[in-house]
């Protein structure tokens, strides 16, 4: 079906853009503001990625017929969550990477106060968005709280914590302990993300249920492809430091269950992905897409 | 009037036990977190603090007849984002202080990724609690957008930007630049913690402009006042390093026009306060009292 694949790889090229756009006007407001602050935060969120979130948002929406500008707001505001969240884990007092995105990281491009302020209001801004979006006040409280929920000490930053609690130690973390880490540190605003979507759409329970499976999936399998990349990878197609997880002891899939074992793995996912959408149709394709690519990725 | 004081003095020291267990039971709900993460956030929230945004909320919401259920949500949000500003604003790449409320800063008594972590958990978490209120959803948003827009870069992180920018070269810094530092710095967040008591009681646009200007008289001379308790006050009282702005060559009040000038300054203040004030009669007696606290605190 060659109609349907380019018709599904144009509207994610449209959401893309979209999303770009947003972006662009929600850090270009900068009158009154320090200029090295919006800078940073243009360097942070503007100069690459894969938009995998925002995309996911959009998709979702689509999925349910929601008209594109539903989900505009929540699409950047995943996307500025993910972005101020990268920026303080490469501070050298976390991760301390030097590249990401391909580009030098914030502190690096600029300085370490700079990227932990930048960081900071990156995240308030995402609240910001969704806060004066164009939606009923009940879908934008419900996007806020989801945010919300799925960014902090439960969540994401949560996970990181984990996650640096864990590294150097990795022979003492089990596949269990590994899989609540990634599914706090990365799962939480994946799943955030498509329940964003989800919310733009109006849909009912049942159908949130299903589609917060589909984003479970596709989270853990994000999460199994990037540590086999981190293997395979070369740091040039990653746009980040590749060969770290081993150099760091970090526990990861390919060091607890093999690569063998990782992508046996994905494959399981790949069909629950697939049986989680298999209700929903056509509509559902560019939804589909980003799940297999999420497993077939380079970068 | 010692009755009328005694009352005053009772309500405030009601409010800030109010916040206290409104913010213990916020940050209680560890059971899937990182435990050392949320001792963290614990220890930079619980363990001290004048609460002086907080009690300006409920002060506020008490002077337009509001329940002070309607307020809880709102304090403690405010002192989460004062809090996590403190969180980075010690780290070692920006003020690099050891000493907060009397306490080892995050960074000393735990370490720095655990610091900047906790900062960015607890400013998740205002907003989640704004978003999760038992307010009606309009009010709930315009505090998630006031709180938002006061915190970001156009307010609380855009003016420690500037500050960090401007420390080490005191002499470029005129008396304009460093009141507009402030407004965002220190002022934009308390003005959020009035608006926010505003909002809580509905008031109307007049009146919400009146408090506004006290707000913004507030912070000016809350600003001034720590500058001058900076030379004269000690550490021991204060519970923070005093004597650092001197040291790390700081524009400030006393620098630019003098002791005398600054208290000059204050006692303007004072009068814009009561000015804002004077329509609303003695309902408003704990937010005029909370006024006077500012300026003539010390510590």
């Amino acid at each position: 079906m060659p109609d349907a694949a380019s018709g599904t790889a144009a509207l994610i090229d449209s959401w893309r853009s979209r999303t770009d756009d947003t972006l662009q006007r929600a850090l270009d407001t900068a009158a009154d503001g320090e200029p090295r602050l919006y800078a940073a935060m243009r360097h942070a969120v503007l100069l690459g990625g894969k938009r995998m979130r925002p995309l996911l948002v959009h998709a979702t929406a689509h999925a349910f017929g929601a008209p594109e500008a539903a989900a505009d707001a929540a699409s950047a505001a995943v996307e500025l969550v993910h972005a101020y969240s990268l920026v303080h884990d490469d501070l050298p007092a976390m991760d301390d990477d030097a590249l990401r995105r391909g580009q030098p990281t914030v502190h690096v491009a600029f300085d370490e106060a700079t990227a932990i302020l930048a960081g900071d209001a990156l995240q308030t801004l995402a609240f910001a968005l969704l806060a004066e979006a164009p939606l009923d006040a009940d879908v934008r409280l419900a996007m806020v709280a989801a945010l919300a929920r799925a960014a902090g000490a439960n969540g994401m930053v949560g996970g990181q914590a984990l996650d640096i609690a864990a590294t150097g130690g990795a022979q003492s973390v089990d596949i269990a302990a590994l899989e609540r880490l990634h599914a706090m540190k990365t799962g939480a605003l994946i799943r955030a993300a498509v329940a964003l979507g989800a919310l733009a759409a109006g849909v009912d329970a049942p159908t949130r249920s299903r589609l917060d499976d589909f984003a479970d999936a596709l989270g853990l399998a994000f999460q199994i492809r990037d540590d086999l990349l981190d293997i395979e990878g070369d740091s040039a197609t990653l746009g980040k430091t590749a060969g770290k997880d081993v150099a760091q002891d970090k526990a990861t899939f390919p060091a607890l269950i093999g690569i063998e074992g990782s992508r046996a793995r994905l494959d399981a996912l790949a069909m629950r992905m697939r049986d989680a959408l298999a209700p929903f149709g056509d509509a559902a394709a560019p939804l589909a897409a980003l799940g297999r690519r999420a497993i077939e990725r380079s970068y």
